[in-house]
């Protein structure tokens, strides 16, 4: 075997080979496996069990002079109530491994505990327990969470037909104007816009209820949360349920605050929007004549609106038309191997 | 607050800590939280669902140049089976989070996934999937596990009573035999004991087919598996039942890997067997009475020997009674914040 490295192999191929791998550890209970937001476990005919890990490293998905210590437990346990969220469950019990440097001062330590200890509390998940190790260098936040889905309610990455409409919860790239503003140093006290971006993207909110909406209301088709970006995650939805997508650009809900840190800066907000990751909406598919339906029930049950932003078509392709009409394949979104950033 | 570095508090002060904070959090269905192998939680009257994880980093728990990635990987499933032993319980599903650097070569990544995978299918727990992230350093294998366990057969460490008798599976020390091994660099062509110690090292025995023995004989009172050594696991167990104990230096089970490389190298075998972390043998407690019934039953379901190494007593100090019947308090174990080694 050629020695190259990961980087080059890029993150989601180094994930599919894991998949054919952990395919043979299979038991007669596994309903999903790797490549969804969590893994599905059949442990009785009312309830489907739901199991799924995130790990935050400093310096890849956290700085210290960038985020409390408090905001990166929280959305490290946010990132995994979103994994929950994105199969239509709801959160039980989390668990979360630790490694930090012997000389990483204690309130550090304590406020990242807090931040874990305060979202799990939040969304009623009892943090029960962890490993707590020394490491070498960063600081490394690692949450496993289980929780539960009925049978009827479970989404899966792989449901969509063609000629779904696909729709997203809430609006993108809030988070992802709070990246940029933290690198280029904007000053949070500038603007309540920006203050929104950042508070996004340090403390993001898991679409826990509107999951439940959906997934509820069984009009749904397929669904994932938004971690990577809509132009990382919407090619994994459409690759995991064998359609492409038509994505409408002026259709993209994108967040004031996007646009207002875009434009301060000279950035697209459009571009931001899409390729930004980490806004924890939820992405998912149904039927384009229960979309009205569908709206209305996650509107009245949560008080979040939903945006169709596309329509999933046979060829196995994504696409963006964009503002003038024009077609192109959708650019990426955040790769864990890019260089940090 | 004063701010100190987490190394000078130490790991046991900041896990409590962490429990404090935890227990905040527990809906009614939490039996067991932070503080044993793994949390318990109750999800039917047959049955309670166990979840733990395990973290290893580059550099604190392993060397590349000292394990091969097959092995780390291995090691870091056969962690996280070992605390689903040490609760007397059975594994069913596993997922990991890896965070290597983008320089990493490719089939190191992958020797790690195949072993992850190995230890995984060897021990019927489905890998059903994880998380890959970036690191700016280290490479980070982190696995949460869950698995099973009938409330009769849930063994805790808090349950050993005074005049209990002490035991432990297997023999002690192979570990810690292989790593000192590796660090003065002896090679293991030496001699078939040196390559049994790093073999004990590198790719460690989880004890489930003993903890289940252990735990279907409803015989024992307390339980935990050895991760860190007997000099800073036992302790735990007292701490958790409220006890101490008497541990009698000739009855320690030396594996005799342990007492060669000491040898070998002029260290203390018994110091050795004590404090050297990683054996993932079983530290159970049981009445003095069934002590025989208890040895029969698991040497005969499993072919593994347990041996008495001493009594618990009311009070709460953990003595170590030397071969010469001088008493000494017992030295520590494995300390995640002690350097690098």
């Amino acid at each position: 075997m050629k020695s190259r490295p990961v980087r080059e192999l890029g993150e989601n191929r180094v994930v599919s080979r894991f998949r054919a791998l952990a395919s043979a550890t299979f038991g007669p209970n596994v309903v999903v496996g790797p490549g969804d937001d969590a893994a599905v476990l059949r442990v009785s005919d009312e309830r489907l069990l739901l199991l799924a890990c995130d790990m935050m490293v400093q310096e890849i998905q956290f700085r210290l002079e960038w985020a409390e210590p408090r905001q990166i437990g929280w959305k490290a346990m946010v990132a995994n109530l979103s994994d929950i969220a994105g199969m239509g469950g709801e959160p039980a019990a989390a668990v979360a491994s630790l490694g930090v440097p012997g000389d990483l001062p204690e309130e550090v330590a304590a406020g990242i505990a807090d931040g874990l200890v305060t979202a799990a509390s939040r969304y009623r998940t009892s943090f029960v327990g962890g490993d707590l190790v020394g490491s070498p260098g960063p600081i490394i936040v690692d949450v496993a969470i289980m929780g539960w889905v009925e049978p009827a309610n479970l989404l899966r990455r792989s449901g969509a037909k063609p000629g779904d409409a696909l729709c997203v919860t809430g609006r993108l790239g809030a988070s992802a104007a709070g990246l940029v503003a933290r690198r280029h140093g904007l000053e949070e006290a500038n603007s309540s816009l920006l203050a929104e971006a950042l508070r996004a993207h340090h403390e993001p909110t898991p679409r826990l209820p509107e999951a439940r909406a959906i997934a509820g209301s069984h009009l749904a088709s397929a669904m994932m949360d938004l971690s990577d970006g809509l132009a990382e995650d919407l090619p994994r939805l459409c690759g995991e349920s064998g359609v492409g997508a038509r994505l409408r650009a002026e259709a993209i809900p994108i967040h004031r605050a996007c646009s207002r840190v875009a434009n301060q800066l000279g950035l697209n907000d459009l571009n931001l929007a899409i390729t930004g990751g980490e806004d924890y909406e939820l992405l998912f598919t149904c039927p384009p004549e229960v979309v009205s339906e569908l709206s209305v029930a996650v509107l009245e049950a949560t008080g979040t609106a939903i945006t169709v932003i596309g329509e999933t078509v046979a060829e196995e392709e994504v696409i963006l038309l964009d503002l003038d009409g024009m077609e192109q394949p959708l650019g990426r979104g955040f790769d864990h191997f890019a260089a940090p950033s």
